[in-house]
């Protein structure tokens, strides 16, 4: 021991470590970490959160690591052991519950393990028969110095461990001692972390209500809830709907903008340029001399109507959406309050919505970087909060990748700081990295592109990105099988068992889901050559008869009340696609991770023909063996079958039967050598 | 315009912009980028570096953006152009040369183009022949406003638009002005940079010296360069053999460690543990009374010996490498200098090197992080610094791995800023991610699996990941076909034929790639059941017949003129595999980016059965019409075959051909219906 202070002391931190990219301990390899933690990963309350990473350092000494979690602004981490699962490629891995929504952090920290090594060092030289003395002297070091840190019960059984050690000089009693797990396990409560090295990175988290990432929505415009052709339906007409909307199995119900609408430039029937005077006008073009985005159209009518819908909705289990379009009508009050709020041309007017050549001549935007920016920004950041106080707990946005980016990872983070439970969805059809990146800075879900997958592999390609690939921990696509812009050829052609197919696919296929109301009325009247509906209700009003001939309602309620009572069909991103025969017909299913709740659905993404099809039910990912039975219910008919092996057959009838969704229940494996097992 | 004041000013920043995770104009995806820049990506001198990113904004406005590259220390960038190479993923790209070797910064910077966004938006409104006299008003502006930017000719050259402009007020004459491809390009040059958008991080690049990525190696010990049995042999000897060696076209010499070697504990012939009073023992048991890391053996010369051996060596084109490793003989001079540098037991011994059970009694370890930890480290680094003072461009690091990784990063950091031209070749043996990370921290090359990838399903999987995954923007894997510590099975049990195949493949698949003394020689005397070799170099004195009988000497030379002699060898990362119909056999190429000289390799991994194969050549790839003829010329035998269409034959004989290198030149394409081009 003089040996070491033969040197003198040391001439000092020539280097300072904490300059350089490497630490000691490699953490790195972090699963989730969206851009290096930029942005947040999601997850939903009652979910646990699995963080992986590749942690190693020099030489074979053991490690260990924590996995670290606290809300966002606290200071002291709840920590989680993190365990080595596969070696050769140095990955570690660590789970932390998540009870309660809102802004979460998190991290791992690592440090070296010096007892594991020495146990596991010398457990290898006593095998080997060598001589370990020295050893002995060290391990006892070693515990002393763990004692030191202790506390309680452990503080006092590594004494009485140090002093059995010492009372008993014999090798082979001092080896027994400090080789038993009683004392591996109290060892292992008391490292010596002093060199521990934290990640650099604190990671974010945001925690949503279980619905962002598993509901089913309903839209509908207001105005065409009414019973009278021409006449405009009130909040009072819809609240007279919820029963039936709710009975359909919805958790949202989803309004289109409900305020009043400017006169000028008002657009006609089917997107004319000239309204007729008892036209109503495009809902999205906002605002007139009644108000703007705070107001609503009195023809709806009051605030207070309007708090009464929220809650009628609310006391039958379901959540309001409203619709926010960031876009004026000519007639906006903010125009004639707030004009530094809008860009004007040389002639003194504000340019109208475009997209050259085509114009929207109703609607103006406002200028995002405009010399009174941020009085803008909060006024917009006003109008989410007046909704919330409302009673609105969701908004669609219409069109969000038209405004600035910042703007809406300022405007969401700030709102849901106040109200961690409100939910947005993003309206972009958009190219891709644009609709990830509004995931990424916030948005709770986003639309898609499924109206446009409608083939097997289109499905299976892009439900596999969107269920495998990174973007699984930010985005949350919400399935709409049709919009009020969007009436997809599919439909259009394929009738009414193209709506059944494309329920079947939106429903079990994502998390969240939504339907514009008419689709489970098989609604296909479409502008010939466009996606368009033909005298849509964006430009005129609707009276529906909910209950004609050839709907699919009750289809709709059995796939909302499969939902609802199968946990898998929960776990968007335990979606896998797996063999069948038909490259017209999908088989993929969703496991609960303790496959406690098995789902397959094979559905056909051919309206018009018939298919007899063998599917191949994945065994081992079930946790079946080779030969054990298993029951599989088909939920939509109630037809149950008993069946062994991995392939077997189905006929699909596009009119009767286009899909089924089967529940297996394994039987229980009896090995027969061995029976009472 | 005077609608804008109504609002008075702005009620001011309630908004940072800069605390946002998102900027107004998106950068991301940027490649290459090491750990969100972290690392350092690495290129040779005279590459193009190649930066791509995801780049988009709100909206549908035109953006332009720019490469960003300085030298690491310096303030002005040098910018280079971006375009756009796809649309719908919102892709850009733009390059840059590397002209000098050192240390590189690199970003991105993008900006909103309103020259270009209204001359696309006005050319479609004119073309829809709606009236513009508003925007074109608009234009002026846009144009008034770059002329204020502008000098020099561009300036003057918009002053006469403006002019032209002003002059004639009709809007066919004006929309004609403005709309000229001669503005465009002139507006290009003067944006409004003012709200440009930096990328976030400033990227590291490091450009070596181009043999840091393409080298043949030839290692040897010094002491068997003798031609006396039992004596050492001298660093005259090793000039004696420069000239075979740089015949066989190699690049650099490298030399296992050369400094005085311990006798407590030495080890004997083949590592028994009691070495015999005439042997050598192992020169990685490195310290004597005569000294340690600077010093040099006596019995092999003095250091001006090693001098004129470099000068000698660097006069025929090749560079020396050394071997450092950091571990000392227990007679080591630091160990009595600087006890501090040490761990000592309990009994007051330094514990000697060990992978319990396995003991290694020559030598010890130093303690990186023990109490003057600093003082070591710069030892440690002026070992590097005495041998590059000594003519040493390279060194070749043993076990790197087993120290700490933050050393490495400070010691090669420091290292290459002073010396910018030496590069470190990692021995890390090791799992993936440490092998990756030491590539990352900044060895110039690293030692791979490749002796243990024989198969070639095996090879071709291992190459497409090294060549196309992340790892090959910082790791350049040296393919040495055999080591002092490796004599593979394939060469144990595959004579002759195996090493042919090894060298052929080391070859032409990698960039470096290198040989220990002996494998030209076909030499495979291994310790049964084992990797190493029977009577080892590393323990005895050897003296080698350097023409004996089977040597592949001949072969080697010409693989090494035939890399010298076509760029496409130089290009790892263009390494592709490509159809053929054995199992048995690896059909690949490289290409130059320009085709202008186009490498295909047909090699057997089967030493013992000849094998006709079928191979696919790629035409599209290769720039070829389906129907058009190209030469190929096996450059190992100087065969010429005129061959037209995509497949084709070959019989390849381990014993006399295992293998083909093809160079392929195209014949013109005539258009037989056109025949004059």
């Amino acid at each position: 021991m003089s040996k070491r202070a033969a040197g003198g002391a040391d001439k000092g931190p020539a280097i300072d470590l904490s300059t350089l990219s490497s630490r000691p301990i490699v953490i790195e390899r972090v699963t989730p970490e969206i851009d290096h933690g930029r942005f947040a990963v999601k997850r939903c309350e009652g979910d646990t959160l699995t963080v992986g990473a590749a942690i190693f350092a020099e030489g074979h000494g053991a490690l260990s690591a924590a996995l670290l979690l606290r809300r966002a602004g606290e200071t002291d981490w709840q920590e989680y052991p993190m365990a080595s699962v596969n070696h050769g490629l140095a990955l570690w891995e660590g789970s932390a519950p998540l009870p309660d929504i809102g802004r979460w952090d998190y991290t791992i920290e690592a440090w070296r393990d010096e007892w594991t090594s020495w146990r596991s060092d010398t457990g290898k030289k006593v095998d080997a028969g060598q001589e370990v003395s020295l050893e002995l002297v060290e391990g006892r070091a070693l515990v002393e110095a763990a004692q030191a840190r202790a506390k309680g019960d452990d503080a006092t059984y590594l004494k009485t461990v140090l002093k059995g050690f010492d009372a008993d000089p014999a090798a082979a009693a001092q080896t027994t001692l400090l080789m038993s797990p009683e004392l591996q396990g109290v060892m292992a409560r008391w490292p010596d972390r002093t060199q521990a090295v934290r990640y650099d990175l604190v990671l974010p988290l945001v925690v949503d209500p279980e619905r962002a990432a598993f509901a089913a929505w309903y839209e509908m415009f207001p105005r065409s809830q009414g019973t009278e052709p021409g006449r405009w339906g009130t909040f009072e007409d819809c609240i007279r709907r919820l029963p039936e909307v709710r009975a359909m199995g919805f958790d949202v119900l989803y309004f289109v903008p409900i305020h009043p609408i400017g006169t000028t430039h008002r657009k006609g029937k089917n997107n004319s340029l000239v309204a007729g005077p008892h036209e109503p006008g495009s809902p999205y073009a906002i605002g007139a001399p009644e108000g703007g985005h705070m107001a609503i159209h009195p023809e709806l009518g009051t605030l207070e109507d309007f708090e009464r819908l929220v809650r009628s909705a609310n006391h039958m289990g379901m959540e309001v959406a409203l619709d926010i379009a960031i876009q004026c009508s000519p007639d906006h009050p903010w125009i004639t309050e707030h004009p530094e709020w809008f860009k004007f041309r040389p002639d003194g007017t504000i340019k109208y919505a475009e997209n050259p050549p085509k114009k929207y001549q109703d609607i103006v935007n406002v200028e995002f970087f405009g010399p009174h920016q941020y009085e803008l920004w909060e006024e917009l950041r006003q109008v989410f909060e007046f909704w919330i106080g409302h009673g609105v707990t969701i908004f669609r946005v219409d069109n969000p990748h038209t405004k600035p980016v910042p703007f809406w990872e300022w405007v969401i983070r700030t709102t849901k700081d106040e109200h961690p439970y409100v939910q947005f969805l993003a309206e972009a059809f958009t190219r891709p990295p644009m609709m990830k990146m509004l995931a990424k800075v916030g948005y709770t879900q986003s639309y898609s592109y499924f109206t446009w997958r409608n083939r097997k592999h289109e499905l299976q390609e892009y439900l596999t990105e969107l269920t495998q690939a990174e973007c699984v921990e930010y985005m949350r696509p919400n399935f709409f099988a049709n919009t009020p812009d969007i009436l997809p050829e599919f439909l259009q052609r394929g009738g009414r068992p193209a709506f059944m197919i494309r329920a079947v696919l939106a429903a079990t296929l994502a998390g969240v889901y939504g339907i514009y109301n008419g689709f489970e009325l098989c609604e296909n009247d479409a502008v010939p050559g466009k996606e368009e509906y033909n005298n849509s209700e964006k430009y005129e009003f609707k009276v529906w008869d909910w209950d004609r001939p050839g709907h699919i309602k009750d289809l709709i309620a059995k796939l909302n009340h499969i939902r609802q009572d199968n946990p898998a069909l929960r776990r968007f991103e335990a979606l896998r696609f797996y063999e069948c025969d038909s490259d017209d017909v999908l088989f993929y299913g969703k496991m609960t991770a303790e496959r406690d709740n098995m789902v397959f659905v094979l559905c056909t993404t051919n309206p018009f023909d018939g298919r007899h099809v063998w599917m191949r039910f994945p065994l081992a990912e079930m946790g079946l063996e080779p030969d054990q039975a298993f029951e599989v219910e088909d939920l939509l008919t109630g037809d149950r079958h008993l069946w062994t092996g991995e392939w077997h057959h189905y006929y699909l009838n596009p009119q009767t039967n286009p899909a089924a969704v089967f529940r297996v229940v394994p039987w229980r494996a009896v090995d027969y050598r061995n029976p009472s097992l």
